[in-house]
């Protein structure tokens, strides 16, 4: 004790310690939470809230705001009117929520801003707040399991010559990795959504979790999988974004990059993307027009058909041969949330004109959101490179 | 652009999309920067504010919040007022900033939140924001380098008895170790300060620049660097921090975890550990009563003398004799900034002393922030295991 006593008088010393940034502060007791309610997973170590009731799937909130008029939050499409209490802080619960990762907003007098009581998870173009309901025991499969062998998510940079700037990306390589310096892996490039980046696939997807879950029981074979981000940055003085195609970063840049820098499988069969929402958009816009690089392909609801000519006459007529088509693409998997729009019509269209290679997976009772992409990876990475 | 149409009207019909949400959207183009500034480097990709004037160093932000009636900025200990526009739009500029890297908050009616507009920066136990001013040329050591070869930043969670936890380390290996699958490394263990997380070393002090360019240009031998959190989290149901000594982590877990996980060299020879702040004191507490353990230390900012008796006696003792601490310790390397509390005269007198094995570092013109730390990685690796 005298020593945290003498931690805090040096950092105080040295200007540190402001009032205003402190919330809990270390060795200070939290109050008891609510029967019921424990902290979500998503929590930084010393908040208490957001605290999930884990059997109605409420959510209660607390923001400590003294100084300001309105407090609300803003969660799954509904805005939540905030209570103050004597000492600032101001407390909400709200409706119950599907089990998964959700996006959060507090609404400080009608400006929304990140909870500092979360972790920072990359979504909508910002560092926002989340909160997780846990799915209970059959969630396991996402969360760390401590007796079985762990892979490594790697961050690196890799300079892009179509970009004219270096990119940041992580890259999942299996536990076995390092114990087998003379074998190869095939590769599965993993793309994040609209608004996020290559962040959202370790911290929100858990991919990590889930690749080691599925390697360590022999439902996937190793593998190393990239996540990049899909957005492009044209000038880092004038910070704007291109609407350039992602895909000439992902052929040029990208693959020449993993395949010299890991020791990857090269030819197409040991090649695979997937990408959830507007990556799955990437990722058809990727594959299909370079099949000669590809054998595997998933889209986590992201199977977006243009046109009026239906699925069938779609993506410049890939599928207009489906012997052809199910000669170069051995796995075409399509996945949706049982509660968002449903390209099932889509999918019976394809088989009906004869292409086989194609996987549909609807996910229970969940909709847009990350619970929908993490199952998706769970069904997609067993069916691949074998 | 078409495309862009076509993925944006998925994104709203998917409800991803909004307002409050939103800052610059995709295509959407940027107001041009006052004559002299630039974004600051820690902005997000799509944000031009806060905007560095690289001669001034004055600092110009910017936030959107029609909605509040007072809007401040909190940096580097002052307030700043900002001005609101029609459009919602509040402005300030800031006095001339010291130059490196620095910590901010944006105030909403009086509450301390992160401005949306730059990368998030784990320091004072929340995510926030921060600005850099650039160093100018001589700042290129921590900047990314595409002309040399790249080490690689690992993310793995290890299973610590003493805590009862996962934790999570960030772990640095250089260019070359993929390339040598027989070869051994030493491993330096490098520890943040109070408020921060093993995010710090990586993100704020660019450890993997400067470690890839000292090891490029043969000032520093290849080396791991193991970044690892100070803090411990005791229940994850009530969130609170324990005081117990982190050593008993770093020893009994920690480094047997990295010596089976990487191929390190094992002997005290080849192990080193420092930190900044807090961290040095950590450093302190660790290193010096298990020196079979480790040869080499650095405390940046943070070489914390307690006690009336003078620097001589403190540390239970482990100066008294000069000459048995220079046959265990081959560098204890000791830095602070100029701007800031400073320890020479407790050098000096450990000099006196007879302590050989000591080398002082001041960095010019710095205070207790990241460029003084930075500046000292880049003067203590150098220095160690040869």
């Amino acid at each position: 004790m005298k020593k945290l006593i003498f931690m805090f008088a040096a950092m105080m010393f040295y200007g540190l310690l402001s009032a205003q940034f402190a919330g809990i502060q270390r060795g200070q007791q939290a109050d008891p939470l609510p029967e019921g309610y424990k902290p979500s997973s998503t929590n930084l170590f010393l908040a208490q809230y957001p605290a999930v009731n884990t059997k109605t799937r409420e959510v209660m909130f607390k923001v400590n705001a003294p100084t300001a008029q309105n407090v609300q939050i803003d969660i799954a499409g509904k805005k939540y009117d905030m209570t103050k209490d004597e000492n600032g802080i101001w407390t909400t619960t709200s409706d119950p929520q599907v089990v998964g990762f959700h996006y959060y907003a507090v609404l400080i007098d009608g400006v929304a801003v990140m909870d500092r009581n979360t972790d920072a998870y990359f979504g909508s173009n910002w560092w926002s707040s989340g909160v997780e309901i846990p799915e209970g025991p059959e969630g396991d499969y996402y969360r760390f399991n401590k007796n079985i062998p762990h892979g490594q998510i790697r961050s690196l940079y890799y300079w892009s010559d179509v970009n004219g700037l270096p990119r940041h990306i992580n890259v999942y390589v299996p536990a076995e990795y390092e114990q087998n310096p003379n074998k190869r892996y095939p590769v599965m490039y993993l793309l994040h959504g609209w608004g996020e980046d290559e962040t959202g696939w370790p911290n929100q997807g858990h991919t990590a979790n889930i690749m080691d879950g599925l390697i360590n029981e022999g439902k996937a074979v190793p593998m190393i999988v990239v996540m990049e981000s899909g957005d492009i940055q044209t000038n880092p003085d004038v910070r704007q974004a291109s609407s350039n195609n992602v895909s000439d970063i992902y052929v040029n840049d990208l693959i020449p990059f993993i395949d010299k820098t890991f020791r990857t499988k090269t030819d197409r069969e040991n090649r695979a993307m997937a990408g959830l929402s507007r990556g799955g958009a990437q990722t058809t816009g990727t594959v299909f027009p370079n099949m000669d690089k590809f054998a595997w392909l998933g889209t986590f609801s992201g199977f977006f058909v243009r046109g009026d000519d239906g699925v069938v006459n779609a993506f410049n007529g890939v599928f207009k041969d489906p012997k052809a088509f199910d000669e170069k693409i051995n796995l075409m998997f399509i996945s949706t949330g049982t509660e968002e729009r449903n390209p099932k019509e889509q999918v019976q269209a394809l088989k009906d004109h004869g292409i086989k290679n194609i996987v549909f997976y609807e996910s229970q009772g969940t909709a847009h959101e990350w619970l929908t992409w993490r199952r998706s990876l769970k069904e997609f990475a067993p069916r691949i490179f074998k």
